[in-house]
């Protein structure tokens, strides 16, 4: 249990402030200047209750009203789960918004970041992102996506538009890149600053199973392999039928994080004819492995003859954060090596202080956004 | 703290399913044939933990494990919020989706009705809710509404499609209808069995408060009035620019929900020269009042002559559940009496078994969605 929350007590500087992802009206959780969090919940008859944040758990402390307040260390800049820890239950804080990620709908939280202009809410058109439902016949199921149309997509009834493909990680859903992860705000704000083409953007779930063939969602190394089938037999003629699409390869990019940046690497490079941009946000189709690749057996030789990849990929980004773990600094660094030495351009892109969370994979996408179909 | 679950544990009928708005793969709460919840959370360390449901809070019992489990009473068919109790805190149910009702986000769970088709997923095609951001010069701020457009929407970009507004009640959100009200499935199973004509639906928050003037969200008898202004200067104008609609009167319909009911009641009242078709589901415009109605006065006259009233209003609709506490019938029974009064023609539909909860209102709008644009 700790008692760092105690340790530090004299050095906490007062300024905290409400998050901006608590629900309507909650004072807490707070954050302040140094990004430590504060939260606060009223259990009376509780032995313990700890903030559970960063995969550390901060005792909180108990007045004599029957509240519990405590402190985290400070935070990287962006956005945070956690959830507090009373008596040994592992529940949601009742002051903020849910989100889904870790393989649940919880508490987050938001640490005020230096360039939280990507995503501020600006008075400049805004786009909607709209909850698209479709059966899918391969894995004999509802499923939905989340579509981002541009704030020009509703005016003009004629025009067609390019369209991202953008995949979330393991333990997340297709909620995560307009919820947490602001995509929706950080196109507006690209499009009306005139830094990216207006564009939509479609955000599925990456878990994808064949009937009686569905599994506890607990193995992030091991892509759920049905999903290329169903991005590129339902949903991309699902969205090329229902939006105003451009239906050609060069008008049509594909990104993801962490397990969707290997996802989505397999379905770029085995469909060629199909995308002619791809994005890799902390993530690769080699990973966990750090070892040299193969090019001759690294997806079926997708990356052997480097001239034609430099010819049909336009834009090949890769981006990681400085406080990614090991394994994601070497695999990457490992792709990167074979890039190389077969003569593959690329953009790497180094976002400064952050680790494998959201904030990013918000950079991420600021930054790959810019270089869509151009 | 009760021990109804201790005295009634003999008679329960152990054919419990985890309910059907659980977290994916989570296998509590689960929900009986009778109607009955069972919770169940790890809390090894807690003194108590009760399941807080329909205004009762349900002891649950510790396994050697530190599992405690609990059952509630039967429950209402339908949607119900709910939250755990554990050692003083009230805190969501990680085992549950989240919802907003009741000023917060929070748990809920789903007693499967007798008359689930209204929503059932069927094989039919299916429409889409769309999140629409807005600035609101009224409010000067950021609002977003939800907006639901048929199955053929997309299909055909020429067509233009008549409008209901459509409203929560109080301590819900713009959230509401779309979530816990399954409007857009309503719809899409009504549209494909013909029964109603393909419509637009938008669902926006009705609080709303000039700059300055935001109150907590605590006084449900109160209508934020600003609201009024909001829909008829800034929503509906808005939509018929983003959307293919129909503008003419005859094409536009209002409904609302409980103080939702109130609102649109003078909403439409106020502004006939807009609306064709009023629904007031579980709420009128004299609540909470069940005294006689002066017509010359009430709502500025507007009921005064009845001739005008049935040219103008294609449907007056009003509904109520039979378990609705006593200032719902009375106040609606007021209403009615006025009608009657005045010659005016309305449909009143009844509920049965259902309370002041959303069942009831699922079960209006589809009644009411039936008799529209017809």
């Amino acid at each position: 249990m700790g008692n760092i929350a105690f340790a530090q007590k004299d050095k906490i500087i007062e300024d905290f402030m409400p998050s901006e992802v608590n629900q309507q009206g909650r004072e807490y959780p707070q954050v302040n200047s140094e990004g430590r969090v504060r939260a606060q919940i009223a259990a009376p008859d509780a032995k313990y209750v700890q903030l559970d944040i960063g995969a550390v758990k901060y005792d909180m402390v108990k007045d004599e009203n029957g509240v519990w307040t405590g402190e985290s260390a400070p935070q990287d800049e962006g956005f945070h789960y956690y959830q507090l820890h009373i008596d040994g239950a592992f529940v949601p804080d009742p002051g903020t918004r849910y989100f889904y990620g870790a393989g649940r709908w919880g508490s987050g939280i938001e640490i005020p970041a230096s360039d939280s202009y990507m995503y501020a809410l600006k008075d400049v058109p805004r786009g909607m992102v709209s909850e698209v439902p479709y059966f899918s016949d391969i894995t004999q199921s509802w499923r939905r996506c989340f579509v981002y149309t541009p704030p020009c997509y509703n005016n003009n009834s004629n025009k067609r538009y390019p369209v991202l493909y953008l995949q979330h990680g393991s333990f997340e859903d297709e909620t995560g890149w307009s919820a947490q992860g602001k995509a929706n705000l950080i196109l507006d704000n690209l499009i009306a600053d005139n830094k990216a083409v207006p564009m939509i953007i479609v955000m599925d779930n990456g878990y994808a199973f064949k009937p009686q063939e569905e599994q506890v969602v607990s193995n992030p190394t091991r892509p759920a392999m049905v999903f290329e089938e169903v991005v590129m037999q339902e949903i991309i003629p699902m969205i090329d039928t229902r939006f105003r699409t451009l239906t050609d390869r060069e008008n049509r990019a594909i990104a993801g994080l962490s397990m969707g940046a290997n996802q989505t690497m397999r379905i770029a490079m085995g469909n060629l004819g199909h995308f002619a941009y791809y994005g890799g946000f902390s993530g690769t189709a080699n990973y966990p492995s750090s070892a040299p690749i193969n090019v001759e057996t690294f997806l079926d030789g997708a990356f052997k003859d480097g001239n034609s990849v430099n010819e049909q990929l336009k834009v090949l980004w890769l981006g990681v954060g400085t406080k990614e773990a090991e394994v994601f600094q070497k695999s990457i660094g490992a792709f990167r090596d074979m890039l190389d030495k077969q003569g593959i351009s690329h953009v790497f892109y180094v976002s400064e202080g952050t680790a494998h969370e959201w904030h990013t994979w918000r950079r991420s996408l600021y930054e790959y956004a810019q270089l869509l179909f151009k």
